[in-house]
């Protein structure tokens, strides 16, 4: 019994209203040892007032010393252990693009690449080539037409793109093409499995591809040829409304935080640009939904470009925001990230994130101020970020009790 | 290689005597944000003394949001996965009235309901009859004979009773027969599964057995019929003395408490009615068992009521039995419950429960009172409660070297 097969089982329904507030990598550390992280050096009276009612503690997303990817942090905030339900590296990148992938779609991440005369592979870059160049090749490899089977072409940045097969009887189970080597020609796609049907005809229709793209790019300086990787499948996760009873609505500006929550089965609300269009699609819809995610990237973006001011300066922005929210009177309200991303470290990393959790009967921890150093002691201790779902249901009166 | 793999390739018998003492419920909230909980509250002297002596932290019933019944509670705080061991519904309902399953037993929820002269349900629970006019029914039904089987009748509070079949090659997978609707009759009994030869017979047993009750019930105004839920087999659980190499001793008032430890193999010691009693039957048997258990209900049933006050005095009554237990210099004193019953929530609930290990290796946390606030921050930390027990056989030096 899992913990999906829990909420399933328990779930009741109410009126109540939870929104999970997401700062992308709010976690940090200071830049010298003893200071203070982003988060404590931000200045945030709206998130402090919330730390005297609510309870805070550190999430880990995935596992002890494991930093994820967009993907599995986001997984794990919404209740889907990451290691057991794996966004194959295809369906990751479709997804951040905004494709929506459809149930009977293979997704793959393209490289172009430069081949010599002899067909190895010179630069598996293509010369990390720049967008405004690929992106009309991309266009033009639409052009490839492979009966019974519609193909999908989309650029990404530089040498990237993505290929998407919509078809009958697909599998996604197909080696890389890429020898992660040069002067050695690109590999054939094969499938991994020898009895695996589906996969042999994705493989046989991703041969029929690189052929025609090789000579729809057989005049291209650079991009002369293509690679094809992390074939995927469009992952199959149960949705919101099914394992919690939650009709959720996402709220966010970039189309791979969309994507992920289109693949719990949440509703995309609006087009907002900013925190504050966001605010306002949230009143506009607050009687519509059960559960509002919130997504906000900026602090997260900061934290990559290592810049530490900046960080702290886009989580006052965050906290800004905080007093719309809380007039709307949620009954949990959750403040969280997806992993830290330490300027320090320029990176994503496993630290653990800081949360808050916010309920009339959420015990309280006694603390009244919002960061990594009160995490540590807070009520919710340290957690892994995949049972903040069933935290969020209890606090909202929406689980029953366990057995009798 | 789970707990009791270990547990079992590890037990050391020695000398030493645990007891674990579960104030039922004991985890509470506080009735305004930031104010002190039903344990803080209490004046508990000698818990206190024990927790300058003692580590504390926050047990988990089953996992972060989850409220457990009794069921699970216990059978987590025993060291049994309550998510790997599941009590059927019957079973429970038996072991909760005192009835001693069997190991060739199937247990089933009943209910008496009102049927119309078409034979459809027109009240589902028979306008809830008072126990008072239900508990004659159920032994007139004791009158139902079934060649081959064993059938007991037992009566519950008011539409409620237990019925058990027992006999050779029993299979406990059969539907439910309460439609869970009225303007419908009741379904018949059928296997889960159709090729479970088993549970097809029971299928078989419960049709003759509803026909039979049906015509003894004929005459009654309102319980006229009868449904059957929760047909389960006796849980098979592994023993304490197997899984521990314990000789346990249960030392509890209520029939549900009483029936839990049996499950896992406890001797149920005495008919004590008072906890001044339950402290006599602890010292009468000391010498005789090498772990105790001791339940203590009232601080689960004022938090159900909702009555702060009263779960404060009750738990200030529990406090005072200390001093007979620690008068017997136990190797290892747990003070615990087996979930949160805030009288804020007048329910059981998810909250980590308090939890106090005393033991002379126990590596105290410098805490000197016992309460949620400072579990939050005690040496055990937030742990699930099914490692207690083999906290407790570590600390009493009954637990070997894992590898060498």
């Amino acid at each position: 019994m899992d913990l999906h097969d829990l909420t399933r089982e328990l779930q009741i329904k109410n009126k109540s209203k939870i929104v999970l507030l997401v700062g992308d990598g709010l976690g940090g550390l200071p830049l010298t040892p003893g200071g203070k992280t982003e988060l404590e050096t931000a200045n945030t009276p709206h998130l402090d007032a919330l730390a005297k009612r609510g309870v805070q503690g550190g999430s880990i997303p995935v596992l002890p010393g494991i930093a994820p990817g967009s993907g599995p942090g986001h997984l794990g905030l919404f209740g889907y252990d990451p290691l057991k339900y794996i966004i194959g590296r295809g369906a990751l990148e479709a997804t951040g693009i905004g494709f929506e992938l459809g149930p009977h779609d293979v997704a793959i991440r393209g490289n172009y690449c430069t081949l010599d005369k002899q067909g190895n592979i010179s630069d598996r870059r293509a010369g990390r080539i720049p967008s405004e160049e690929s992106a009309p090749l991309a266009k033009k490899l639409r052009e490839v037409k492979i009966p019974g089977v519609e193909v999908f072409v989309e650029p990404v940045k530089e040498h990237r793109l993505v290929v998407v097969f919509r078809g009958e009887g697909l599998g996604g189970h197909v080696k890389d093409t890429d020898p992660q080597a040069t002067g050695v020609p690109p590999l054939a796609p094969v499938a991994h499995d020898a009895d695996d049907p589906a996969s042999a005809k994705t493989a046989a229709i991703a041969a029929q591809f690189i052929a025609q793209a090789d000579k729809i790019l057989a005049d291209q300086p650079k991009a002369n040829g293509i690679t094809l990787r992390g074939f995927s499948e469009r992952p199959n996760l149960p949705s919101y409304e099914e394992v919690y009873g939650l009709r959720a609505a996402a709220i966010a500006v970039y189309p791979m935080y969309k994507g992920l929550a289109r693949l719990v089965g949440m509703t995309l609300v609006g087009k907002a640009q900013t925190l504050s269009e966001q605010m306002d699609l949230l009143e506009q819809h607050w009687e519509d939904y059960d559960f509002f995610f919130i997504h906000y990237k900026y602090t997260d973006s900061t934290g990559e470009d290592g810049n530490f001011d900046a960080k702290v300066k886009k989580t006052e922005e965050l906290d800004a925001c905080v007093p719309r929210i809380t007039a709307l009177k949620p009954d949990v309200l959750i403040v969280t990230g997806d992993h830290s991303t330490p300027a320090f470290l320029k990176s994503h990393s496993w630290h653990p994130v800081p949360t808050l959790l916010v309920s009339d009967s959420c015990r309280t921890d006694g603390h009244t101020t919002f960061g990594e150093n009160t995490c540590r002691t807070g009520g919710l201790g340290q957690f892994e970020a995949k049972y903040l779902m069933s935290l969020a249901l209890a606090n909202a009166g929406r689980l029953g009790k366990y057995g009798a």
